[in-house]
């Protein structure tokens, strides 16, 4: 792990990751994510009710959805509208609303649905992990507002989310790729772990060429390492 | 005109207006518009070919599109997905681009369709209007750069434009109406001018109660002061 | 104002208007509007129930659908079916809907939607103000009907409406434009106005050009006089 | 065949009919069909063009759509928007389109697509053969039409087309079936016939009940005399 | 007749029709039907509560679904997703309900739905008769697991159902089309009827082409053969 | 790993598997596959044509379409129709797109398209497994078919796809989970991998729970062990 990427980072250095609270002025849980040139503006807003399948039961519920603005790639990308379903969005929006009730306690949520909308405004890649870092911040502010109002008996989240993408790019493991990586990358895997260490989720694979076993060991391996580095960035910003 | 409004305003004083040009780094018209607690982020984005209509002109084109995010308002409102149609959505992105169009030359642009999108961050009424004046310094910035780079043989803009919303509150014209204002307001008009003093649209009404022309035009003369304002702030934004 | 137009018309002129009430044998509200060569159909339909937004409490409502039938214009217009959105239709039967509400009493209509519709059979410029025109009086008719009935226990209409549009062609203000003169015009505005001479909404622009706060002015002079003549139809109508 | 109807007609007396040729100012091919309380405004207009399966062949096109306004029956019936689909109104208008290629010579139509529409005003059952009735006539006045600008080579009608319902009310065979008799029919056919007296196509049953194959027999003659009647009825029509 | 056809069989002829029950593990009304080359899966699902304008009746339902899989037909046919509606499928599918609703006393349904599905897996001329057949074995099977299980009060099937395609090709009546056939059938008629022999619907006609009302009887008397035949294969496979 | 699974199974036990190929009279490319009672019908059609993206290059495509039939599931699934997604589905179809185009040289697919279509048509659990395996096969059969009629100049397989889910049911790791053990599974985990034993795309973890990196080891080593027995039934089937 010796070579130099094109920003300069190490193989195992993750990009810059800014994480800026009460981005919106009535928004409690609005956080605006800055990770390299990507930015992403993740909302949290409680709602009461259940969806139908939770009615009569003690539980509550997490929701994600997830969408890219126009102009937040270099040439415009047209609005999911009328009908259209952009297949990528689905999946990613599935994905952050998996990884973010894994830590959460239904049950103290019971009655109510935490909409988490991740509005991407630039992308640079790894828009759907910065979403996941930036979600889990806007729902720790959503659920603490929610808090102090005295509207909780007991506390939700069970532990933090982290997530990053790990990569081979030239035959080298790196972490956290920007887009210009991403579009040669060989393989490109996202992990998403808990705070504590345990995976939530991983998934991917490559349009192009395999991979053996071992390197996937090689891959979760630094990224371990790396989200160890992101929980530091939202435990600095959450100021615990 | 002696009353103060709730926000410490005369009725005769618009609210503090911010631009932040360059927003995006990628994105030379990329604007992000700060009207009181509205927050609009506007860009301009420039792509080569006219819609069919202007196919075999010698004119270019200019369109937007207007939308708010979930968490812009204090619930959270549904996204425009899957063929449900928001009327009001719709006729704001129509004023948006026509205001924009009555200062553009549309010879200059010929081939090339600019692409405004208004997205609201955060709304506390006049979005349409922030957007309007967001949007004419979104689509300098983006005519400029492209000027930078040998792409334009004329500058296409003949003017610069303005927007302010006027309404009658408790009896009183006051210019650029809060939401707390706007949903108590007897009639609410928007106006669209240009930097040199011509009226572009102006459109308004209310759903209950009517005005007489007199009151219009008392209206109209407010909504002129307040538009000068607004033009000195898009001015010095602009650095010229 | 010397000038004749191409009809014979002088500028201060509108179009030759009549409604035909009745026109559909089982609805009571259904008028049929001729103005010019433009024709619309215009029905009233009372159903019981309120939109969601008005459950609970103790108002009515009246709202609008506008659609263009696809031989009305001199090509075929295709349907809006399967997810398309004709966002002018959705403009303009927006403003249909609030031009009837203003001069609405809506606790008389407690409990109740009127369905107004107006359907475009023949387009000849001014199918808006022709539709608002002929609403009101298919909306008479409705409620009329219901009175007859013995279900209405105060009679919802405030006053009377009256829709007309007036431009500005060959540098001349002209009201009530046919398609012809419509396509050239250089500014365009719509006004909405009570039989009582105040005004309930107006609109309007152009694609191209600019005017003056004073050309303002002489339009909304000129579009009163026309005003004026179109409720005297009304009335003759309504034998009223 | 001794009864009478509720409106007084004998089993085997089809309703009034009568057609209003050039309804509408600048369509040729525009008529009001009335057919005892039904109304229907059949179109026929002719464009440059043909679907992509008629491209690079000798042939051209005639197609059909069917709508019915909301407020055509008694209570109001919602539109055709946002991706919702009538199924019967889709049935109707293939019926409509294949009845007319029946008598059409497609290659005297090289080139070209006439669109029928037909929309439903007022509905009083038989909205159907009204609209196929009635579509002939628009169909024939748009070639007529054509023929006058000398753009028709060869006269493309082979034939006319009538259609006509026939039902089994109380045990009876009766034709033309208004709303009330249809919807208590044991039965209900549609028989669409050349003037030719030839058979083009047939169709129906009941959504209770069975009948027998002679009875079938019994429908079908009653039926051959109706179209004979409404033969007549379009012959006066087109003054041949 | 004595004529042989591309496939051997004679015009009386239909071709061989076999039924697989219970083809799915889980789902009692399941059914595979071979028809020719035609294959299609039939299932029967019983729901617990009724379609809106039933309820508070004493009625249940029955409704069915048609479509094609993208393979059955020898190009890929592009799946019926996001809005686009494919009008031959929603004619078929309306179809298929009626033909089984006609043998259905609702009554015995009470507070019930079946559902039946229609999709075809292989696709050679014929499958909306294929499926009726099919339909009513799985119709018949699902109904006979809820009798078993005790949740009926009195068998709901009054008679069975049967359907057959006849068809004119060159000049001479012949039964159950393939798709071969039917591509140059110059008439085409649709018979379902009731094992008992009475008429349920029939429908048809041909896009090119007209036939005369003796030609009719000749197709009648036809496929009241065939439907005899076809009935007999049913009965065999019910084991009745 | 001594237990016995509900259906006798040991942990490390796939599900009995077998595909009849050719399963559809006229596509070459059709395979059912049954896998436990879970039963998928793959098909791969071979279109000329690339998507836009590939216009120009030197490169062919290959996608796939996912959709379950609506009685392949206990209780009846709603159909794929008017705009309504099912993320699952979209999730789905596009893994087995990937899966398959991770073997397949596109260059040998110049300027072609080969569609995968999986329809589930019963469902107990793996059906997305099920799809990729048997839509191997049938991609397979296809392209054996274009080589045999001399249309394809080199062959574009480099090698085969296996998939299998590994879960974590009562603390202990199973293959193949049915729907009974899936829908109890702390941990569910889906391995995709080619014949060679390189890793194409892993992806999974669980809604509730979180796991270890060393079980993950266990899971992806005992899920090889799976892939290896589903590789052999796959080169039994192909006679290779």
């Amino acid at each position: 792990m010796s070579s130099l990427r094109l920003d300069g980072r190490t193989p195992d250095e993750p990009r810059s990751l800014h994480f800026t609270r009460g981005w919106l002025p009535n928004q409690p849980g609005s956080v605006l994510v800055d990770c390299g040139l990507t930015r992403v503006l993740c909302t949290a807003v409680v709602e009461e009710g259940v969806p139908p399948f939770l009615k009569n039961t003690d539980e509550g519920w997490v929701t994600a959805e997830y969408s890219m603005l126009p102009a937040s790639t270099g040439s415009r990308k047209q609005r999911d509208r009328a009908g259209k379903t952009d297949g990528r969005s689905i999946e990613i929006q599935r994905l952050i609303g998996r990884a973010l009730r894994a830590v959460v306690n239904r049950k103290a949520l019971k009655g109510r649905t935490v909409w988490v909308d991740c509005d991407v405004l630039a992308a640079d890649g790894g828009t759907r992990t910065a979403s996941i870092n930036g979600a889990y911040v806007a729902l720790h502010d959503a659920l603490s507002a929610l808090k102090t109002q005295g509207q909780l008996r007991s506390w939700p989240l069970d532990d933090s989310v982290q997530a990053v993408s790990v990569g081979v790019v030239d035959g080298e493991v790196r972490v956290d790729l920007s887009y210009y990586e991403d579009s040669s990358a060989e393989v490109d895997l996202n992990l998403v772990m808990t705070g504590g260490g345990q995976l939530i989720e991983l998934g991917g694979g490559a349009e192009q060429g395999t991979f053996s076993v071992q390197r996937l060991g090689e891959m979760v391996e630094l990224g371990q390492q790396a989200l160890a580095r992101i929980q530091a960035v939202q435990r600095q910003a959450l100021g615990s």
